[in-house]
């Protein structure tokens, strides 16, 4: 028995949405690596593909507290605030690349969106059977198999991707959503 | 972009389908509180009533090891093998409300279904956003936000609760998922 819901749903990626982690790899690949790579370096460029070791900053990921100390981005707080009165909102991360991360993904949300109880949050490796009528997601593979309206929010790895439905920021992400619901 | 999949999808619980947390609750209360509660006593009852001290079975849930060291339902490892060779497999579980279950249950997926990839591993607290052809669950609140057809697996604590699809072991849920899909 299925029961639909009034209000529409939007599942929201972390990393690069809501989690700064282009700013973390930055940072942190500075702190281990001593290269400090510029931010304009990382755009239109596969993840990772604008640092001298690729794999190095793959390793990054592995680390205990890089997903535990990343920033957030800016404008996502007040978004999802809002977002919170008028959307049933999903935070869904595809987390269980990095089985580490869980709890620090965990952590993460509990301190800088505490609203989001756990019921509104999802770890998982494919998000093809999560069906929300929006997804605000930087991932290509993420959007291409939601079932929902797909909203790609542009990261630096992802500008030379076409995409129909792009926002460049959360108060674009506000304006499409509030147009579209 | 919704791209259909040929092969029907199933999302499979945990705690109580494929994980005994019967037993366990039962084993851990007696080791901890001193009193052995009989299998046969949680029958028909909600889940902890049949113990003493109910709080007390709830506080088991936050123990380290607790769902780590959970022993495997009978005939659910064979049962999952056989059905990975012909449908989409997630195993979906709401394990946010412990995050520190996260991890345990990561590493006991690992130890016992190891051809599960991190994939196909949910990890949620309101499963109403999963859409798969079929859920097998042992709750009732899982099952009737179901979007697919929902199969209650029998557990102690479901045995008074009326549904119309109910399979007693993995044979059964078999034989029902091969006739219908």
């Amino acid at each position: 028995m299925y029961m639909p819901k009034s209000r529409k749903s939007i599942a929201i990626d972390m990393d690069h949405v809501i989690a700064d982690i282009e700013y973390q790899m930055i940072d942190w690949y500075h702190k281990k690596h001593g290269v400090l790579v510029e931010r304009e370096a990382l755009k239109g460029l596969p993840e990772g593909a604008a640092f001298p070791e690729r794999e190095k900053v793959r390793q990054l990921l592995y680390e205990p507290g890089f997903f535990r100390e990343a920033r957030v981005i800016p404008g996502a707080q007040e978004a999802v605030v809002k977002l919170w009165n008028d959307f049933d909102i999903y935070i869904v991360s595809a987390a269980m690349e990095f089985p580490l991360s869980l709890h620090e993904k965990y952590e993460w949300l509990k301190e800088h969106f505490p609203f989001i109880g756990w019921k509104n949050i999802i770890f998982c490796g494919d998000k093809s059977v999560v069906d929300t009528d929006f997804m605000v997601d930087d991932h290509l593979k993420n959007l291409n198999y939601c079932k929902g309206r797909g909203i790609m929010y542009t990261a630096s790895h992802n500008m030379a991707i076409d995409y129909d439905v792009r926002v460049n920021d959360w108060s674009e992400a506000l304006q499409y959503l509030y147009s579209n619901h």
